[in-house]
């Protein structure tokens, strides 16, 4: 999608060098920055610190890794403990399994000559794979909008014509290796000429609505409004939300969605409001081995500096960290929550709009 | 309560210099800045700025503003524009108008040389009375957390003694002249040996239980644990929270508070996860003249720019604001939401436990 007004995508392979180029997401909104990834311990990195982040963007990434270990010891040993060492960089999202187990299934068969090669290809292809999927929930997630709209348009309690959904956190074309899984729709349908406005809620404590989606739908020229994540009960209960579109980390058997902290809290208020709550998701994230998604999947703990300090432009453009919290306080911070499949409408996938899975 | 071990109150009148003393709650919890208020003007802007905050606090600050006012033009007009302009520094807190009701009503018969001593006069047992509400409201409470205890340790299923107890945006003692609403219960029933552990959501865009109720705690020696708002229905699924226990600034005839905003998000996980969920508010808070909150309830618009910037202390603990968003970012900023009655277990108030209103 759009950067300054260049088509990027989030990771771009470079067939020439056998490189992957990633835009580092930590420093977005205030700086763009382009980083090469060439080694496996280099994306091991990317993916623990978040440069890359979002669960289609770390399957995609990881298996770069794959590659870069595989270029540098193509042993079964050597591919098993690579596959070990990517896959805990990050417990909760799905697809980094999902495609690392790809990869390796494709390249064992080879020779050991030949497995380098074959690891690049099956990364290309798990590359291309992503985008035609997001190509295809956002064609899907389109339709539903347009039906939305018209069933609004059609109910005389409909003020404006503009449609109003509301997002958390970033599942966007930065969350995958290209078009996103939940805005994919709203592009598509925003491309098709619908009116569309996204309440962007900020997603404490890293701020990925603020920084990510509010960057990624200002550079698309979407309309959008920032509210702290608090603010979603009230906007729902005042009639200002028509639809809820969120991505997912992983998705059970039976549909419980794993995705950002917070989604939850969104979920219970939508149902209250009888507002459609969408998960927007590649079949690659749902995990068949497990049903409760409450008790069986595992929520990443990640550092309590992540509720207590926050960065951003200081008066002279500069990049600062600004400590929020007396000295001492504790803090706890799961990075994502479980939203039961009671409270889901339905899920947005590539092969089409499922009420159930 | 405690400020660095000495014991303080939110505001402190000063009987020789008809002046009053606040702390200036936009600095903490990085800096402790007392300020003196000695005109309506003052006074007007503290509120404004939130330098003063909390219902019951802005109430009785409002109060000494009425006193202020009265001492430099105790005519009728005079009082009546003062009150008018005091009046509408904050637009959903109802003690504001219920103190300026009262100071105006206790002084309006007396004549202009006398009304200001009256106003003074009423001003002290404003202040006295909102002291003796939050302590009754304190020992009511404990009585009910006492009961908790009993209960839970009673179940097959409570592993630790401890209780733990949710709250939302700072209703301690910073937001009343001492003591605190919903913070009175636990600093009673900590005082009476109960094992309590508190978790503090931030409460953005202002971050009140990141700067303030978490620094009240800390100077009290009470357990407690930082979360961001986006957690709390994530706890309470996985049973870490055993009641949540928030203020209000208005609450109607029928029992619908408006709190501060994400107030009602919370109330809507307790009540799926069979939590209590207690507001504690003195009985000024109750607006009789309303009943329907979500129509009824002025809602404060605040400034976007709280959403989209962010204090704190720098790395050479400097205090710094930074900015969060891209710089052309959209943001909406209402600062309260309405939870309606049938979401709310009971009502902590200084006459005793309410079911209903």
């Amino acid at each position: 999608m759009l950067v300054q007004g260049h088509h990027r995508q989030a990771i771009e392979p470079q067939s020439d060098s056998r490189t992957a180029l990633i835009l580092d997401q930590t420093l977005l909104p205030h700086h763009i920055e382009w980083r090469t990834l060439s080694t496996e311990s280099d994306t091991a990195q990317a993916i623990t610190t978040m440069q890359v982040r979002g669960a289609p963007l770390i399957g995609v990434t990881a298996a770069y890794g794959l590659y870069f270990a595989t270029r540098d010891d193509p042993s079964d040993s050597g591919i098993h403990a690579a596959y070990d060492r990517l896959h805990s960089t990050r417990p909760t999202a799905i697809n980094l399994r999902w495609a690392l187990d790809r990869v390796r299934a494709h390249i064992l068969p080879f020779t050991t000559t030949e497995r380098p090669q074959a690891a690049w290809a099956e990364a290309l292809r798990i590359t291309a794979e992503d985008i035609q999927t997001n190509v295809a929930i956002g064609q899907h997630g389109a339709q539903l909008l347009h039906q939305l709209a018209s069933t609004r348009a059609g109910a005389q309690a409909s003020p404006s014509p503009t449609l109003n959904i509301l997002t958390h956190c970033n599942a966007g074309w930065l969350a995958t290796a290209d078009w996103g899984t939940a805005l994919s729709p709203i592009y598509h349908a925003h491309a098709a000429g619908m009116a569309i406005h996204v309440w962007v809620s900020e997603t404490r404590p890293r701020n990925q609505g603020a920084s990510l989606t509010a960057w990624e739908l200002a550079q698309q020229g979407i309309p959008h409004t920032l509210i702290v994540d608090n603010a979603a009960g009230h906007l729902m209960q005042h009639g200002l939300v028509d639809a809820c579109i969120v991505g997912a980390d992983r998705v059970t058997a039976t549909g419980d969605v794993a995705n950002k902290i917070g989604t939850y809290l969104k979920a219970l208020a939508a149902r209250e409001h009888r507002i459609p709550f969408y998960i927007a998701m590649p079949t690659s994230t749902i995990d068949w081995s497990i049903s409760d998604g409450v008790k069986d999947i595992p929520i990443e703990q990640r550092s309590p500096r992540e509720v207590t300090h926050l960065s951003g432009l200081n008066a002279s453009n500069e990049r600062q960290e600004i400590r929020l919290t007396p000295g001492e306080t504790q803090a706890r911070n799961d990075a994502f929550d479980v939203t039961p499949a009671k409270l889901i409408t339905a899920y947005i996938t590539e092969q089409g709009i499922r009420h159930k899975l």
